[in-house]
């Protein structure tokens, strides 16, 4: 019991201009002398109360804003969970303090229909991925359609560093999906266009709790253009999936390093007309090779299954495998357990971006870099002294 | 030509104690307006004056130990090498720095064997990895005698993160590898028994570069214990050569995952009498499997190799694999391109990992992390909302 613990904190959360944070900030963790521990429902009253204090704080346009944003969201409406996310993914510092309030609001909300839900997710989040030609944006089209003719509401994020240096994606969203954009049940969300990896990873992050907010059940986040986008896609759903097209060694050098071990899906697309037999030869050699793979869990084998988004062939039996996945890891609690994981690690990702850009900005460190870097490479210097002498001018005030 | 950028940088050089290096340092880096820019023969001077400079500042007794450990060392005697590594190794903050100084010795040392053997590195990295029983000490016992009986000048180095905890490995290293700890053309040395992965890590690569300089030609680094350190060693090496037993699917969990897609060379182990067939069963099953995973050079095809310790069966053909691969590396210079990249990603990650912990140890950050950690997996608050609260106590002074 410290109720000395909960005070701080909801001031460092209510005044949310960045001075004034920095300054209840600095303020809570100082009067807390140690690490707070409070319960399960104190904790849970902190964050309920902290969105009271948010309201409080905000000027009467933001207020009326955020309520219109929360409002239209939760009733599932479609334009204010495409306003929300626009208002995640802003650069503007002030609308970024108040995407964090409409955020928190949210997770307090899901957080209640997960409770309703009897603990269970409110959603299943499916991960993408695959080579250039792997006919992901067809296969979504395809799966989607199913699943809102199931009475499913889906929806569609995209994680596209490519678009961190070009600035967009070559091919609109709406262009690759047509059939699902106009789908009423559906909701297809363009890739965020600016930042960083680390950046856009955080956007669908966010953008993710926003879509069950409003009540999409399916969330597919795909990965689009060629980058590093794939492990952070894997990390931030509940079942991963890799599309491989049935094309032999050259054309599959577009798959990451690594990233088949972190399939619990391997789909061979395309497996139609001449192509079912490259496909089954390249669906049984993959069977062989995840044999040798280190398994993800002691309960999941990852499965290699062969579609057709051309004629739909084997959409249905993916459907019921997936199903069977999410079944038994809800069932084992290792579906929440992952998510656990997954929210931990995405902490600790978006603080070491952090931390480790801080250290290229320090004034010392901005100065000796580049020589350092080229003395190690050159052989000149040990990277040991050289990271010892960089370290001592970042750590001196 | 920046000559007020060499000058400081040997001050921060040559002023070796801790407090006065800082002071030092930070001169250093502020008297420099911007990245000092200067040519090759302007840097390497600055690295061969430090070293008079490093001399000038030492007390007569470090001078003389320092003299003799480098010219026992570049003469070629076990002994010094194996207490330059010891000194290497140590946690006293004086004698880490005169290391350092010995290092940075032994570094021009090494540049300027490489000089006259025209440019090409003076020593051959191997890298060997493996699950427990795939056999390594055995195998490295007969390709090392092998090696001595050619006339090369073998060292063999661990990385043995499990003796971070537990405090050193269940077996030493002399026990594990009789024949070579006894043979006069070879150095085997113990695991370094303290530290963290990131520290070990360093430890072992500054230890090949004293063992280059103390002329072994042949450096094979291998992983001890069951632990992260696989990746450390594929990232040290200029080949990097996977092991595995004739075994089953469970068996050959111990494998880390992602880790054969790092592998130069898989060698199946244990090949002679009846292991011969499931031997060659895993050999085939390795050689289709690598076909689907990426490659790590578009110049080097991974083969699989079978080898058997005990017959010796294997062990010249395999030796030959791995000049052929040197040679075509060094031909097309990716072994220089391998060697400069992994020298920054060394400096990167000791960066990386010092931020990180000079994050978690700011006092705010200690105070609230634990709260967050918690509040971050159980849903109540969004990573990113989590991260920036604890970045912005960070920050502020």
């Amino acid at each position: 019991m410290r109720p000395a613990g909960a005070l701080p904190f909801l001031q460092c959360l209510s005044t949310l201009s960045h001075v004034r944070t920095v300054a209840a900030v600095r303020r809570y963790f100082q009067m807390s002398g140690s690490a707070p521990t409070c319960t399960v429902s104190q904790r849970k009253s902190i964050y309920v109360e902290a969105l009271s204090h948010h309201v409080a704080h905000l000027t009467e346009r933001e207020r009326t804003l955020l309520d219109r944003l929360y409002g239209g969201l939760t009733g599932g409406h479609r334009a204010s969970l495409a306003e929300s996310i626009t208002l995640v993914e802003t650069q503007h510092p002030r609308k970024k303090e108040l995407a964090q309030v409409l955020l928190q609001r949210v997770l307090a909300f899901r957080r209640e229909q997960e409770r309703l839900n009897g603990g269970k997710p409110v959603a299943f989040r499916v991960g993408l991925s695959g080579p250039p030609g792997a006919g992901k944006s067809s296969f979504i089209e395809v799966l989607g359609k199913t699943l809102t003719g199931k009475e499913h509401r889906v929806s569609v994020l995209a994680v596209d560093p490519s678009s961190c240096t070009t600035g967009g994606s070559l091919l609109g969203d709406k262009t690759r999906m047509p059939e699902l954009s106009r789908d009423m049940k559906a909701f297809v969300r363009p890739s965020p266009s600016l930042g960083t990896l680390g950046g856009v990873t955080r956007t669908t992050s966010e953008a993710i709790v926003l879509c069950e907010g409003a009540g999409y059940d399916i969330i597919m986040v795909e990965t689009v253009g060629v980058g590093q986008s794939e492990f952070a896609v894997a990390d931030m759903v509940d079942v991963f999936v890799l599309l491989i097209p049935p094309a032999g060694g050259d054309e599959l050098q577009g798959i990451k390093r690594g990233i088949i071990e972190k399939a619990d899906l391997v789909l061979v697309t395309k497996s139609d007309g001449d192509l079912v037999v490259p496909a089954r030869r390249i669906q049984s050699e993959y069977t062989s090779a995840l044999k040798l793979l280190r398994k993800k869990s002691n309960r999941w084998r990852p499965k290699v299954l062969r579609v057709s988004s051309q004629t739909g062939q084997g959409i249905q039996e993916l459907w019921d495998v997936m199903l069977q996945f999410r079944d038994g890891a809800l069932l084992s609690g290792d579906l929440q357990a992952r998510r656990q994981e997954q929210q931990k690690v995405w902490l600790w990702n978006l603080i070491q971006e952090h931390a480790l850009s801080h250290f290229r900005e320090h004034p010392a460190v901005r100065t000796g870099l580049a020589e350092m870097e080229r003395g190690v490479a050159q052989g000149d210097i040990s990277p040991g002294l050289a990271a010892d002498l960089l370290l001592r001018a970042y750590r001196s005030p």
